[in-house]
């Protein structure tokens, strides 16, 4: 769902990616990621879809957060696995969130 | 697919909703809308994808290129359909790029 977000300034880091065909245990991992990024400190959220290409968008305090979760041990494994298997290509981008609107219909 | 974007810093609107059920006109508006952006001044790529929720980001060369794409005219109208026909809920975020990685297998 939307990830509910506090008052900027905050960080995003969005992830955009192409998979490899077949599964290789990619969902599970993906799944595991998520839970454990969620116990990081400073992680505010994240969203994801996948169609064509997939986006992730994760929300962070602050980019000492996002460099400590790039360098917990688990999620390495993952992102080596991630070259090796899963992706054929991604592009990874660090954005400071500046301003954010929300619309909810009644 | 992934969008080719430039050297960073440059400017990211992560769009983020939930749509309401039916198209409603929906799809035709949406690929009119990504026609006419890539069409404005200082419009770099957008990435979009959607499952449970639909994740569309759209890059900028600066604020002031986004300033003026929310008030082109057929776009305003689009986004006044959306608050009313399409969306049960939204969120905009506004962003500066700051870092951006490119990864493609071999």
């Amino acid at each position: 769902m939307i990830a509910k977000t506090p008052v900027p300034p905050y960080y995003a880091v969005i992830f955009t990616s192409v998979r490899t065909n077949g599964d290789n245990g990619y969902a599970e991992m993906a799944d595991k990621m998520v839970e454990l990024a969620k116990k990081q400190p400073g992680f505010l959220g994240v969203e994801s879809a996948r169609e064509q290409i997939g986006i992730t968008v994760s929300y962070w305090k602050d980019l000492e957060s996002i460099r400590k979760w790039r360098e917990n041990p688990e999620h390495q494994i993952a992102r080596r696995k991630g070259k090796e298997d899963w992706y054929r290509q991604f592009t990874t981008r660090i954005a400071k969130v500046e301003h954010n609107y929300n619309f909810e219909n009644e």
